[in-house]
């Protein structure tokens, strides 16, 4: 049985907390809504009369709050958590923040002496409540080992990212991708129907398409992050069916605002000499952009 | 056995009509390159003079060339396609060509009482020397099932879309998915190796997420598709997660257009009123943008 | 006084042709429409039974059509207008069209012995009725100067800006600019009047800053294009001012797409290391993305 | 005289203070860096040994700071200007920072008495030295007539925004517009070299159209803001355009990222009915993109 402290009880941290008190943990939980305090302490939990006081002599404080300004606060602030807390005592920061806010509360936390990790999780509050959150990861090998008794309380998968700082990043990544596709997937749909198409159907075809399957898993794995942008699908093919695409929809009336600014990464690509290899090889026209140190691939 | 027609014999055009021959049709082929048709004369086939020759007297007319013009040119030119075919021809074309071309053809085919399959292909050249092709067909219903003897023997699915010109509706649709996809996975990975990431273990974490699973035959399907947008993950912050990601990105000088430009349709969709509903309802936003009839959800 | 052609008689070559019959010259009129024709008629033109017959034995022929493929049809369909014309001729087109189509005109009339001027104007139709049209003019240089006397008549300026292609293509860049401009202008207002400000007084102060008049006779005259990039205004503070721009508008809700677009430029400038020169260097980075050669400044 | 406490002493600062020290006034100067004060101390300014003391029973303060943060820390930490000043004070911000610290600034000095104006300005260091800089301030007209000593020695134009934080959104708002042009006109001048054109021909005739003299003090005067929306030019024809430039430069392999995203708002606009009007109606669909109140414009 662990003892932890655990603020910030909004869908998330509710759902959190409440398996964590399930698992058999000592939980003295914290928030500015003592309503959510209360449901907490009806279940099982200890209620704690303030931040400091929920962190005071625990083996874990976790935070789940909106922003990094708010973990700064709890932490920094007058009174704050990073003085209550032992030495001993191991941080969990499991809010999405900025990166920047990461760094600057691992740095605090280390001149103090005070052990931390960066773990935001992936999953909709439904997740949370059963349990079934992915949690990445950022900190010492130690630190995310002794951790597992929470993690496994409220989660299906850790994955340990790397040093601190990389839990953060990854969650920031990852959710880059998914919120962008989100919008992609609906530029799709809405297009299909503004051609005329039976969307039910279209949905159908694109699940068994690269389209829907995804590259991450398939055409990456075998091509450009193995070395080998031969062409499998040409690049200047691909971007011949954008381009038809796009000019298709612009006599629909149909706005392509994510698949226009696509279209122009692959004139760059194409500029750079990438026309005759795999349609993966964009991956290196915008490594370059990000002036990250060209891969030089085998003729 | 069927008599068989086949006209362009690209890199997709050899291994299709390959596999024609060696399922023992009748198969005259065609091509401005002797050298390609003496390919496939070499393997069974017959060699024909011209397009025309190529089209005289067939069950099934198979068209298979790089843009819409080559296919306007080779039916309606002179001597053209269109004239040669009997009128139990069955024209299909397997190319990927614009939407409006689809229809010129099929409106001037149907003048002179021949019908015919928009059906183009889904897959590399790779898979069609397996004869593994996705088949996207528009046309009667009759005549997709007449076409059978000729998708079996190229593919290894055939969708029937709907009317003639849905077939290729549905080919750009999914292409324009899958290319711009393309590119906003490219960014992520740049994205992720610019914030000092270890790229494969950011893809392990995005092939188990909506990231690098998509949301065709997930998230929509339960939500905005079904009639549900309901949050359960909320448009508001998945604009907040994209907007963090967007300010890190710009820290770091790492470009990323595509995420930029989707950022932009959910502040739209925010300002429709959608920020408390869940991040499929950008699809609402972007079917009002292109002015198609607002679906009225439940509360 | 000049016999001249005038084919195609909508808004802006009703307004041009009846300038040339208002300024004495003998114009043969000729429209799809009869009634264009002979609201030319009668004003003093004369009205042409064809397209062929507006252009037999002409000095000039003037073409202002929608677009190119209406341009190549009225010359080499049937009856064309290229064979109609004598070699003396001088064909003038006025029509805004693809580049491509412009060429490849050219290229079948020079085979056949007529010189060409690809001449597409700037100015509304009611700059056309004023006749002070702005004339780009691609070509030789006798052939625009022995045209002066229509560009005369129809405008107030001509530009000769090169070969043969160069006033299509001019026209295509510089309403590229224009069109863009337009939307980044109602961007700006936009997101003028969502941030609570009065428009006419944000209009005063664009009005009086480089917002409003402009780089390319200011900003870039003095620096990029003339060898310069040492910083005015740092490539790096545009870059941080239009990120605070961005984060307002996205907090409200007002979607930037246009500049959000831009600030992806910027990344890749500081990525290409121009952080520290001056903010018109973007064009160097932009350059590099279309592969032409670099320019080396001066430290 | 006035008596002047100036901090922040970077390369505009230092050529803001030295003007003011130059016109007469008693100028208290403060920095980080030692040697920037001993700079204007050297040229007739006093030395201040803190921000608090340069602050003391001035008549006027004057801040002028990288960043939001960097003003609120001189302002509210310890020891802080805030406390320092007397009730009479004016303050006056005149740093680039985001319109949320303006206005949490000017809500916590209310509080204690204090009056400020946000008072960004306009123009290069190198207007500055010249003492010529645009200033936009935001604040109680009193105020704005108060600071003209201030402002006259700094600037050669003072615009009042209106209230407490418009000075610092129409800084925002107008340098959106021109770091985002600066990208436009980049994609234009690398887009026109592509094509082969004269850049230098190519800037005389962007100089003399809408291109480069803008919409703000032309075309949207006399339409979109004058409440007229018929066509001078038509929104569909400034569309094709675009999509003319869109295609011919997908051929050149020149990415066009700015005019890509402008082509999705055409079809938006086209989308909501707009085609037929004027294009300055952009405006009007990005109006209701922002959920600002539709304009009804008179047939």
């Amino acid at each position: 049985m662990a003892s932890i402290g655990f603020i910030g009880l909004g869908r998330m941290g509710h759902a959190m907390s409440r398996n964590l008190v399930e698992a058999g943990h000592e939980v003295w939980v914290y928030d500015i809504n003592p309503e959510a305090v209360a449901r907490i302490a009806g279940l099982g939990g200890h209620a704690a009369s303030s931040a400091a006081d929920a962190a005071s002599n625990r083996q874990f404080v976790v935070t789940m709050l909106p922003n990094g300004p708010d973990v700064e606060d709890i932490l920094f602030g007058s009174p704050g958590v990073a003085n209550a807390m032992a030495k001993a005592t191991l941080f969990i920061d499991m809010s999405t923040i900025a990166p920047e806010a990461t760094d600057r509360i691992a740095t605090r936390l280390s001149r103090i002496g005070i052990a931390m990790l960066d773990a935001p999780v992936g999953g909709t509050s439904e997740v949370a409540e059963r349990g079934q959150l992915l949690i990445l990861a950022g900190g010492a090998s130690r630190d995310v080992e002794a951790a597992a008794v929470i993690f496994d309380a409220v989660g299906r998968q850790t994955i340990h990212c790397g040093d601190n700082g990389t839990g953060t990043r990854t969650k920031i990544v990852n959710n880059f991708m998914s919120t962008a596709l989100n919008t992609l997937t609906a530029e799709t749909l809405a297009f299909a129907e503004a051609a005329g198409l039976d969307v039910a159907r279209t949905v159908e075809v694109l699940a068994g398409t690269t389209a829907g399957k995804g590259f991450v898993t398939g055409a990456y794995q075998r091509k450009v992050l193995g070395g080998d942008i031969s062409a499998e699908f040409g690049l200047g093919l691909a971007s011949k069916d954008l381009n038809l695409a796009l000019s298709y929809a612009a006599g629909l009336n149909v706005p392509l605002s994510v698949g226009a600014a696509a279209a122009q990464i692959y004139s760059m690509s194409k500029a750079e000499g990438f026309g005759g290899n795999d349609w993966s090889a964009v991956l290196e026209t915008l490594r370059r952009k990000s002036a990250l140190e060209p891969v030089h691939y085998p003729d």
